[in-house]
This record gives C-alpha cells, sequence and structure tokens, in this order.
C-alpha cells in the first residue's frame, strides 16, 4: 500500500497515478459536512462547481447547500455547518452541495479509479475501506483558493498512522513526511494545535468553534461516501 | 513586514501579490549552487529553461552548467554542484545555468518587483538585504516537479526565524505555519531531518552526498543573488 498527499488541489497533476484511490478532504468543512449528510439518510450528494447551477437546482425544488468564503449563500437552503443537515432535513433526499474549496478539488480527482470523502469522522472507517480496496492512496487536500493547510494535511498524517497500525504502508513523497511530522506534533491535542490556522481564524469569525471541535472529532462516523463518475454524485458505498 | 511561502512553482500565483519580493529555493542544490557561482567570481547567469537553449549558447563559447535529473547533461562544462564552480572556473565570466526545478521557478517568480535567489549558504545577508528592501516576502520553492519537498520548506523557516531576530514579522498564511514547525524539529540537526527525504536519496545515489552538506550549512557566503528583468540575468546586489 502507497501513501502520498497533494497538498493542494492545483498539485494533483503532479501526484497523480493511474488506478489511485484518491481522498478528496476539506476538513473545515465541506467533507465533514458531506460525510454528516449521508450518515443522517441523504440519498446522495450533487456537488456543484457554480452558484449558478445550484441556482437551477433549487428551482427545480432541490434541497441546496450553498456557502462562499465561510458564509451560507441567501438563496440556499444550508450552508456549510455539518449541523445544519439533521435527519429529518436529509432523509431520502439528494442534497445540492457547493461550497469555496471542496468542489474544486473534487472536480480535479473525478477521473481517479475511486475516489473517496474522507474527514476525521469517518477516518477509521475509510482505513478499513482502503486496506481492502486501494493500492496506492493519494490524500487531495482542498486546501484554501490553492494555498495549502494545516487542517487537511494533518488529516493526512492521521490516516498514514491509522494505515501503518493495519499493515505496511509506503511513503510516497516528501508531502506525506510533512503531514506525518504535523500529525505527530498535534494529536495528542489537534485543537490547540489549529488555533493559530488560517481557516480556524475564519470559523471563528463566524461563530462557528461548534464546528470547528466537531470537524476534528476522530471516528463518530462509519460512513464511507464515494464518488460515481457516471452520474456524478456522492453516496454511502456502506 | 509579512512572509509567505509558495510550496511549489505551481502554486505561486496563489500567493503572488503586488510589490512582492520573491527569494527562490532549490536547495539541493540549483540556488545553494548559484550563490556559490557568484560569491567565486562569476560575472552573471543565465539561467535558461530548456537543454536546446544551453546547447546554443554552448556552441557560442559560454560557460554551461546542466543538470537533469540529478545528473550533469553530457554536453555541458558544469553539472549542478555547487564544487564545479571553482573561481578558475567561473572568474568574470557569464555562466548559462538549466536545472530540472530551479530555472522553473525563476521564470514563475520572474515579473515579481524584486527577484532574489536564496540557499543556507546565504540566509543571513538575505535576511539583512529584506530587512531594509522588502515589505513583503514570498518564499518560492523550487521543489520537484512541482511536487512540494522538505528541504525547501525548511529553508522557510529558517529564514522565518532570521527575521523574526530582526523584527516584526507577519506569517502569510498556513504554508508559513508548516514550515516553522518543520524548522523547529529540524534545526538542531538538518541533514539527519533530511536523511528520509526523496531528494537525499537521490542525491546519494548520485554521489553527492558532499554536496547535502554544503546545502545546509548555514551563512558560509555574503553574496544576495538579484534577477534583472530586463536582461534576464542573475547579479551579486552585493
Amino acid at each position: 500500500m502507497i501513501i502520498d498527499i497533494a497538498p493542494a488541489p492545483a498539485l494533483y497533476p503532479y501526484y497523480q497515478q493511474e488506478n489511485d484511490t484518491v481522498i478528496v478532504v476539506d476538513i473545515f468543512r465541506a467533507t465533514t459536512t458531506m460525510c454528516h449528510m449521508l450518515h443522517n439518510g441523504a440519498a446522495a450528494i450533487i456537488p456543484v462547481a457554480e452558484i449558478d447551477e445550484a441556482k437551477r437546482y433549487k428551482a427545480e425544488g432541490y434541497l441546496v447547500g450553498a456557502e462562499r468564503h465561510t458564509r451560507k449563500c441567501d438563496f440556499a437552503d444550508c450552508g456549510n455547518s455539518p449541523f445544519d443537515y439533521t435527519p429529518e432535513r436529509v432523509e431520502r433526499k439528494e442534497v445540492v452541495f457547493t461550497t469555496t474549496n471542496g468542489t474544486r478539488a473534487i472536480r480535479q480527482g473525478e477521473n481517479a479509479r475511486q475516489l473517496l470523502i474522507g474527514s476525521f469522522s469517518n477516518i477509521g472507517a475509510l482505513a478499513e475501506h482502503c486496506m481492502e480496496h486501494a493500492d496506492r492512496i493519494v490524500i487531495l487536500c482542498a486546501g484554501w483558493n490553492n494555498r495549502i493547510n494545516l487542517e487537511d494535511m494533518l488529516f493526512g498524517g492521521a490516516f498514514l498512522e491509522r494505515l501503518t497500525a493495519s499493515g505496511t504502508v509506503t511513503i510516497g513523497s516528501d508531502a506525506v513526511r510533512v503531514a506525518q511530522l504535523m500529525w505527530q506534533e498535534a494529536k495528542s491535542d489537534p485543537l490547540t494545535f489549529l488555533k493559530g490556522s488560517d481557516h480556524y481564524a475564519r470559523l471563528i469569525e463566524n461563530g462557528a468553534e461548534g464546528d470547528a471541535v466537531y470537524c476534528l472529532s476522530s471516528d463518530t462516523l462509519s460512513v464511507v461516501p464515494q464518488y460515481n463518475r457516471t452520474d456524478k454524485k456522492i453516496r454511502a458505498s456502506r
């Protein structure tokens, strides 16, 4: 098993190989929220890149989640907080979802053999799934407008630790070594480690400290969201 | 004073701002070697991207340094080792130079207000120059084929420490926080820290361990190489 990390979407072309299993992560908050939606019973997620596309879906009666620059868009039903997506709201529904960075990362990785959605909430379930179904994993960090961020890299280090606990893992490149070092430093208290980060400051400004705590909690969900290239929807693979 | 780090050339567009002072680093070995050339008396360095261009200069009688994938190109006078560029060889000459990653990074940053060449060897001189002549600094890491590497990021952390010792410095983004953490971990023994890295392994394979030691030695030179946008040459600014 080989693991590599693309620290930002624009770098993925330099990390990709055939037969990759790509795990898109946007820890604060898009991919954590997507895991939460499917856990709460959403039938599927339809990721869309543009606000206009999300508005068209909204006009057709879809439940729409939309965020730009850490804030819920006015026209949308929900924003980017996992707590927006209660079972009552999402059960058996297809949720249209667009966020600042998460959607871009999914577009970048959509031609991978297998594209999964990762977060600390489903990290254990993901590791188990990958040990069974993956040869080479690339963690595709959503970052922030193609700048690298601490929280997505940190997930890479945590995921490496999980895989290593279950078998022999080969480190694909220096990006993984960076993430490993970060996780060693952060794992006793990830929230404190991230308090100086760019994104944490943005969450606090927007009153979303509770979201940050949730987004850093490991193994709260057992869902493994998988992107389907044919219909471009994300569903729980288990 | 603001400092930021673009972890790979392809990410520079997402970090750049007007009036940046860009410091290109390719610690193993291109920018270390360039500092060494100018220190040893070269009149200028002409960085070129393509092998064919370097060959044309060679045919015109220029001294040419060319490396691809850690090895000296057959047609060239010198490779990418600093020790190739003795005073006897380079004094008062213009050296044409092309390397796998370093030249690409220079191209990426060439429209910056000020483009400097950095390495551990001239880190102190650079910091002094920047305290006087820069408002916002972006360390542009050459990386390896647009993948991030440990040694270039590490320089970013070391440079932050130098600037902080001389004044108030604002961290531009999470990339700087990553580099800071790496430097904290590595600074007591950078060579050992880097022994697991991708590039160190390539240097050893090519018998260049001595180069690695030199490339990690701080404050051995006082030269500050600066790129001139008009004639596209690099000269010692002091």
